[in-house]
């Protein structure tokens, strides 16, 4: 099984592949699509989407997870990150693959082990769970591979790890770490 | 100059296409996407996309135009109303054709004459500047052909309505309608 993360924001997407035989996890790919210097808000959303559709014919996953949100600083940034997400939900179904979502606090359970960890921590145990050699970077990327690992651990009833779980998640799953790639506008 | 409005929302996207060569204006088509009966929320903004690029590619406008929002009723209608906004967007972008935005007062102001103006007062204008023989429903419909007519008098810096605007409205422009269309969720 294959698991395609998305961690949309209209500055930044992040995205992080994973692929699982059920016993064996690979990080096919991982990295994020900056709009930053993108010129207009309408064509940041056209890079998002051009790039996710291509990643996502490029990587054929089985299932895309995405996180699942209910909040936002405000009105005027849920409104922007709505976009960001609907482009980003958008091209997942038009590649035809099944769309989960998940909670912020059911990726966190998932993956670390506590709804309430904060960014470093999930970003530390992507890296543990991948065997990465360093943090995965932008934390955009980690948040991506971190619904991705989510779905995977959920998927296949996967006990999440409990304390001292970098021991315990290298124990019990082998991890292996195939190629990272980044995509950036064009 | 051919004017595509979009009045974009989860459940029920207006669309209206105004042609004008500055003094004479068509109504070239108009109606609602209605996703009420579309299964999941992904399926919802495929079906918004997939409807308004056909209806991109048919009306074949010079401008797309667009409500510009920077309010909503809470956090949670934002996200899902960004969606929507976030996958038309993205329609028009992809069609190759300018976008433009307009707040909500500015499109009362250019339709109504006034920026505090309700939703009938728009419906009953739009009804009026287009010679309609009864008002354009749905209101989203309406809201759509609004921005569009917006568009055009701000464009063609037309004097907007004032007080009286209907017989105003007929004497200085003439207008007339051609085609009512409607698409809903195939």
């Amino acid at each position: 099984m294959k698991i395609f993360g998305i961690d949309p924001g209209s500055d930044r997407t992040g995205y992080g592949c994973v692929e699982s035989d059920g016993s064996r996890h690979c990080l096919v790919a991982a990295g994020a699509i900056s709009t930053a210097g993108v010129g207009t808000f309408p064509d940041r959303l056209l890079s998002i989407h051009t790039h996710l559709s291509a990643l996502l014919r490029e990587c054929r996953p089985d299932c895309v997870a995405i996180e699942n949100l209910f909040f936002a600083a405000n009105v005027r940034s849920a409104l922007k990150l709505g976009h960001a997400r609907g482009v980003a939900m958008l091209a997942a179904v038009e590649a035809g693959v099944c769309l989960v979502e998940y909670t912020p606090a059911e990726i966190k359970r998932a993956v670390v082990g506590y709804g309430r960890a904060d960014k470093h921590q999930v970003q530390q145990m992507v890296k543990v769970l991948l065997q990465l050699p360093t943090l995965p970077v932008p934390h955009d990327a980690a948040d991506a591979l971190a619904v991705a690992i989510c779905h995977l651990h959920t998927h296949s009833r996967m006990p999440p790890p409990g304390p001292g779980v970098g021991a315990r998640g290298k124990a019990a799953i082998s991890w292996r770490h195939v190629r990272v790639a980044r995509s950036g506008p064009s």
